[in-house]
């Protein structure tokens, strides 16, 4: 058989695929590729400047957000740059619109559609938040894109879960699924608990079931001792279940054999 | 050869394509589907509710357009309903967001950005331009999709030209080339013409070469011999030209062949 691909020539017994075949499944590649410029060309049309990056784009803007670190917002009496609360106010305001943040976030939707102190002023305070990460989630609002590493994938996970933003904790999970390992799978294992992150929630829990017989020794382990002893329980136990099924399994292949 | 794909036996001198070939391209077609996915969950992200549809979309507005037909604009006296310069302001206006406008249409974003007295007032008048078209305008500029047919396509193209929505403009002429066809073509060449489309001139020009020893029956041909012959006269340059490169074509196979 002469593949018509590679250009190889192959034994007569040598599964192959028909012209037919190959051409019908060739124009499928040509109508997705079509499929995937129209709907990249319809993305770039709906992408909104982001007004983090662009001063023109933050026009007509009728939000300000300030980020409040958490190390702030804690502090007890208030700094010199600071508000009433005690929340200090020394990065910029980030600019945004009442339509874009509503639109993609019922929790922004249901704060400005109402007489909440936040619409009536147009500023809204976002504690526990740095001013990158708000920067970085204001820009994802208006474009769908965000310049991930661990870190910043993680707080934006935090920040979409609190403001519903469904698209970016999922995108933000995503990344995070990506980078598990042996070695972090314990830290995301938690933070996918405490998060509601299913995917990585799996994801995690299959690097634990790899590193079992090292687990105790690490740190975040009697760490996590401390202060969240469930989580160890519930992948002890997910251990023991899977440990009990392969035994099962094993018991039946032998059972078969005889 | 046995076909994996269609399951049938065929000749050894079949050409085909090989396992591994039709393998890869099979994952090429998953990972083409995978992308597609994406970008769709994007889409989805990005589309805004539009305040043509949704009452809760309308909140927030700070804009609102007015349809000015282009009967109402053209009458000299102002009418019980009208305003000081005689249009008729009888359809209910169509709200919008200046933000969204402004980063659709450079049009837009020059008149909000300035001191013009829609800017200041927050009303535009859309003159020619009836209240199912602006409304289908306004409905693309939120979510990129348009419910189109011959007329309304040929409409919105005239509207996206003047306030140079690219995107849109593209789109409506996709649909509208989609539609050509002998009875239609002069028309659409004609239109095409005066509004710099140039995939649709291509394609009518086309239709028009197939159907010459007719044209000169049509009704919309004798209209155009009054409105604009130099339409007329391009046509005519281009038949001519390629009747040319034909007759050039069969001597020089003439040639070959001697």
């Amino acid at each position: 058989m002469y593949c018509q691909s590679c250009k190889n020539v192959y034994d007569e017994e040598d599964a192959g695929t028909c012209k037919e075949c190959y051409e019908e499944a060739s124009e499928t590649e040509e109508e997705l590729k079509r499929e995937i410029d129209d709907l990249r060309s319809r993305l770039l049309f709906l992408r909104l400047p982001s007004p983090t990056l662009d001063a023109s784009a933050a026009g007509h803007s009728d939000l300000l957000l300030h980020a409040i670190p958490a190390s702030s917002s804690s502090s007890t009496s208030p700094s010199p740059s600071g508000d009433a609360d005690g929340a200090r106010l020394d990065t910029p305001a980030v600019p945004a619109h009442r339509v874009i943040l509503a639109s993609r976030s019922p929790v922004f939707r249901a704060m400005l559609d109402s007489e909440m102190e936040e619409s009536r002023s147009g500023v809204i305070k976002m504690y526990d938040v740095s001013y990158d990460v708000l920067r970085a989630f204001v820009h994802y609002m208006y474009t769908g894109e965000a310049l991930l590493d661990e870190q910043m994938a993680c707080d934006l996970l935090v920040l979409a879960e609190k403001y519903e933003v469904k698209h970016l904790k999922t995108y933000c999970e995503k990344f995070i699924t990506s980078k598990v390992n042996n070695d972090n799978a314990i830290v995301h294992y938690a933070f996918a608990h405490r998060h509601g992150a299913k995917q990585l929630l799996e994801a995690s829990m299959s690097a634990l079931m790899d590193s079992m017989p090292t687990l105790a020794e690490r740190e975040e382990y009697k760490e996590l001792v401390e202060r969240d002893p469930r989580i160890l329980v519930e992948i002890y136990e997910t251990y023991v279940s899977r440990q009990d099924n392969t035994a099962a399994e094993r018991d039946s292949d032998c059972c078969c054999r005889k």
